[in-house]
């Protein structure tokens, strides 16, 4: 496996750079400047036809004065200079660049030729380069700034990827008002020789990266993916936001970098197998991000809630229990304790409420150290530090209403937060607090300067601890068994070279099935009634009979399909009805099972994914409740077993109304040898099983359906 | 119907405050600070009895030493002194009072008897009082403040009613923050006199207040609430947060205000059959809250996204359709008038991506303008006006890395915002904006002192747009029509008068649901095989035999329920097979239904609620999918229809694979009728009728359960 190029691009020892000049509105410009702000300790060149200097550095007049191969060379160009550019480098050898320029595939046809041109020469140069369309980069450990916006913060924690350069650099006041740190930013633009892939690799290796942060607008490369986010997401948690999945933003997507979206519940799919905690808005990749980056991680469920007030207390409470958390009461010692430090009225039972109550120590340091001493406490929460914000506000009426001096209003001392910021570390253990204060109040200011994580609302502090407890499903899970491959079962083979039609008929699927170790109906194939009668002879009445032809595909919807045939007569009276609408066709005569649950599995394609398998609730509601879940093939067996588990009706698979329960193991066998079919025959282009009827506990398949390549 | 008393308490001539005192730490004396600092024109008269002045206004030393009653009596004094208080306040003439004392109900027992003694006075004296344990009010149109933080902006919008004080007062400052203003705030603390139905009436009725904000903890008078929310929300948005639907939220919520809290998706229900608007966090109470009180409703569900940075337009794009809205490609015509602004490698398809681009002036007039008055659009979101933010980190850096002066760097002109915030009203279309800057930032300082909301994740502003949405529905729905009772018939009567045991026998059962037209399916009660025999013969094959006693609740699980009896060896079977297990009970002999789709309803009630009636998936999927929904009766014929699609499953009822379509309004009756007889015969408290069988489109119950008050 070649190196990752991310490695040098992201610690070059000299940096070219053409399209800086003294122009200080220009895009080049301001990173220039941003680059040598940042305090880059390399060497910075740049190259520009007329400057004789730019921004008081030396400036090289073409490519051919460089004095040496730039490690990294940085294009801010207009497009069409973009493709004789790159090649200058590359024939001096330099073998990494970023291409900031857009106007590529994201603009249409044209723009694609010339992507294709510009990722050719990069070819025959042994060259990578992140983007084009994108931003630039940060390493605030090196330090080093590529982007158009100042870094406000030296060696962060949080690495972020990004198919949006706004997210890597717009952001940052954004991000430094929060005390969010960031270790690493790779603005991916329209990733064409180094993907998301890549930088998901790099940021999992990159040490000073505790956790990862993800924007994402299409994923080319899922099965690589996926592996690599598999690997990472064992002990480095990872944040994901997927926004390509609608109509609207496929189009903003594909206009933004020319992403190719997939539906979003593949994304759903992918992001369960991998084990990344899929969010829903940028504030949530920074936010939930940052709190996987500076948190412990939790060690179980029961949370601690520690307030001055109900109302956010209740709020935590409630949204904590309905991401699975515990918010569980304070055994009887602790409540003890905590009782003798707040008013007679105020509850210790958790959440503790304290009530208006201006003792900031209590709130920020007494009572934090006994429930983060308890053995009974995973992680906690605390809810409205506050000091110079309210007071501020006090001291600036008071002077308004009265003769008295602020001075008579007993001062309270500024909050010491300094045993509250190590006791995470300490006891190992999360801590995420919230405050309707900002950066305006001194405890928020302390708090975030300080790691801790600061929400404005109550709520996002509670979903933020679910996020922890997500990842620590994710970090205590099995690792996926290396996909073991069958064998191609020879009978299948033949089947597949001999296949001439656009669907495969049931009886031939079905058989390629059983060659995988999938149970189905047992069945035989017929054309006369004679060979009708004695194949529901063998098999045992009740039977079905139904019309198997490649070319019949919604045999059910055209009424060629008899159930629960009883007899020789009901035998007779529903062959006549099948000859009377097709007189050619073969028959399948089928054992008709007496289940009492239905479950549906397939595979399907999607753009950049490899095969993918659904498992869903089968018959007819399909398509009525939706209730299915999806992975990307091969699949290990635990993970058949949680994609059933994650199904909102997993109810079913257990021992429900007296039912017997279904043998999950049979059925997760089902789900991974489909997945086996599909990479052995990459000319099935869908396949269909619907129902697979539980008898006894145990899944049979009862139709099949296998779609080829047209 | 007497008078809401918030209308003298939201606007007294005179109010006498006990427990204000010169000692500024005190919770009393701060409100009275807040009193007085936010302007208030009538007479302040603090009770104190040893100060001459309190903070230099007049004190008088007991209640019968005031000048005169006052239109509003506060209590800011020890629990156990509330009682006296009230009382003296009462001797003298007063009618109103805000009681901000905790330890009531709350608390525990001792508690809620003082608190039933503090009632108990007020009635005796004929007063109503908000509180105990409440922060105070707020009316910024008075001016009023009686609140423990200053309020920072006048005569404002949006009327807020909350359940937790902390959400009318330690929230100013970040309400202020976002440019949110109150029209009235209320803190309703436990509710004893004056609850959140009268809260919402009175800001129903309130001109000034544009749309409602709410956060609930439990709800009492559910019936009520619903009647006027109904009403308000069909001209007036309403937004709520509830909280206490888990144990932990229950919990917190009980300790909080005494709360009695219900099961979540019963609240669920009761706001979408009020017209309300429900929201997970107090950040979308006020900032959803906002957007509905600043801005005009919307028209339609099209909408405009304008951008400079293509990832929040991607994100805005996939949340918008996400919730409904469309974002259209624009026409031609506009994608011509857009293009020519915009760089050449930009998207003017919609969203529009400006890419990187520091004129303002076409993000922030030009294109709107353009969008505003298209008839293709109904509303408009903008993300990334920005302008000293950005400019201010840049000039930053330029003097440490070059000895260029700043005036070098061209200064932008300070966006002109004018045309723009004038832009919804001119155009009756609503504006949603968003930026990752904050008060930093000029742009974002004029939006939000102009009623523009601004949010800080472009997701946000989606997810607002997406409340517009909601509204238009509820502002667009028929009104409910008056409740139609039916007579009670005889029949039922005669039945109830009768029963004596703790559940009603299904026959018994069904006879009522006929009698209140409720289809049923035929049967009859027998007790010997003859009879049975009969009964089968008169019903016709197939039939169910099933064992009809009000002593056994679950007949399948223990077997005594045959179903699909085809003929009169196998009636025989199944008559012996249920006598060998139960020798003495009548039997039903039932029709055998053969339908295609099986659904459920149901009554049953919840602390503070009417009885409520639920509709579902029914059979074996009704506990595996919990795909239900649950109204208040007497429900209206619309809601019922309503509730149907608002299943998840909801496709079940139309013309689903070749199945006849539900006949929805016999279904709807089916609900609207069972409201009628939970709410004839309030000794019922459970009703359970599943599965209703669906025949040729027709419903029919087929098993009904009533369980009787113990």
């Amino acid at each position: 496996m070649p190196a990752n190029p991310l490695h040098t691009i992201m610690n070059p020892a000299s940096i070219a750079i053409v399209g800086a000049s003294n122009n200080l509105v220009k895009m080049g410009t301001i990173q220039y400047l941003n680059l040598i702000a940042s305090g880059f300790q390399g060497d910075i060149l740049p190259v520009h036809p007329t400057e004789q200097e730019v921004l008081g550095k030396r400036a090289y007049p073409s490519i051919n004065d460089l004095p040496c191969a730039p490690d990294l060379a940085v294009l801010v160009v207009p497009t069409k200079l973009v493709p004789e550019m790159l090649e200058g480098f590359g024939k001096i050898g330099t073998r990494h660049a970023i291409i900031i320029s857009a106007g590529f595939r994201e603009t249409g046809e044209t723009g694609q030729g010339l992507e294709t041109v510009v990722a050719d020469i990069a070819e025959r140069y042994d060259m990578r380069f992140l983007g084009p369309n994108c931003v630039g980069i940060i390493n605030t450990q090196l330090p080093l700034n590529l982007t158009v916006h100042p870094v406000l913060d030296g060696n962060g924690k949080l690495g972020i990827a990004s198919q949006s350069g706004t997210y890597v650099t717009q952001t940052l006041p954004y991000l430094h008002k929060h005390g969010i740190t960031i270790s690493k930013a790779i603005s991916i633009g329209n990733g064409t020789s180094i993907d998301i892939v890549d930088c998901l690799e790099y940021l999992g290796e990159d040490e000073s990266t505790t956790a990862i942060a993800l924007y994402i607008e299409g994923i080319t490369r899922a099965s690589d993916f996926l592996r690599a986010a598999r690997r990472i997401s064992s002990r480095k948690p990872i944040v994901a936001q997927y926004v390509g999945g609608t109509e609207a933003g496929a189009r903003a997507g594909s206009s933004h970098t020319g992403a190719m979206a997939g539906p979003d519940y593949v994304y759903d799919g992918l992001f369960e197998q991998a084990g990344i905690i899929r969010v829903d808005s940028i504030e949530e990749v920074y936010k939930t991000g940052w709190v996987l980056a500076s948190q412990p991680p939790l060690k179980g469920n029961r949370i601690a809630i520690l307030t001055n007030s109900g109302g956010p207390g209740t709020a935590i409470a409630t949204t904590c229990n309905k991401l699975g958390l515990d918010v569980p009461e304070f055994s009887a010692g602790i409540q003890e304790e905590v009782s003798k430090l707040i008013a007679g009225h105020a509850s210790a039972r958790n959440p503790v409420d304290m009530t208006f109550d201006l003792n900031m120590k209590t709130l920020a340091e007494t009572i934090p150290r006994i429930v983060f001493g308890a053995d009974e406490i995973d992680g906690v929460i605390i809810h409205g530090i506050i000091d110079t914000g309210f007071l501020d506000n006090i001291y600036a009426i008071i002077s308004r209403v009265t003769n008295m001096h602020e001075n008579n209003l007993l001062k309270l001392p500024v909050t010491d937060l300094e045993p509250l910021v190590h006791m995470p570390s300490q006891y190992e253990k999360p801590l995420i607090t919230s405050s309707f204060f900002d950066e305006d109040d001194h405890s928020v200011r302390v708090l975030r300067e300080k790691g801790v994580p600061v929400f404005d609302s109550p709520e996002k502090a509670a979903a933020a601890m679910g996020a922890l407890y997500t990842h620590y499903f994710v970090r205590n899970r099995p690792a996926v068994e290396k996909a073991q491959y069958p064998e191609m079962p020879e009978e299948a083979k033949s089947i597949m070279s001999a296949v001439e039609t656009k669907a495969l008929d049931e009886y031939r699927a079905k058989k390629i099935l059983r060659a995988y170790g999938i149970p189905t109906t047992d069945e035989r194939l017929v054309q006369t009634f004679d060979e009708a009668l004695e194949g529901s002879h063998a098999i045992g009445y009740p039977v079905a009979l139904k019309v198997c032809s490649p070319h019949i595909m919604h045999k059910t919807e055209q009424g060629m399909v008899h159930l629960d045939i009883t007899d020789d007569d009901a035998l007779n009276r529903a062959f006549s009805s099948v000859r009377e609408k097709d007189s050619g066709s073969p028959l399948l005569v089928s054992e008709m099972l007496k289940g009492d649950r239905e479950f549906m599995a397939g595979m399907s394609y999607f753009p950049g994914f490899p095969p993918c398998i659904m498992f869903g609730l089968g018959g007819i509601f399909t398509e009525a409740l939706k209730d299915n879940a999806i992975r990307l093939a091969p699949l290990g067996h635990r993970e058949a077993l949680e994609m059933m588990e994650s199904l909102s009706s997993h109810v079913l698979l257990g021992p429900y109304r007296r039912m017997v329960p279904v043998d999950k193991d049979a059925l997760a066998s089902v789900l991974v040898n489909l997945g086996h079919v599909a990479i052995h025959f990459p000319q099935i282009k869908e396949i269909d099983l619907n129902p697979i009827i539980i008898v006894n506990g145990k899944p049979k398949v009862a139709d099949a359906l296998f779609v080829m390549e047209t």
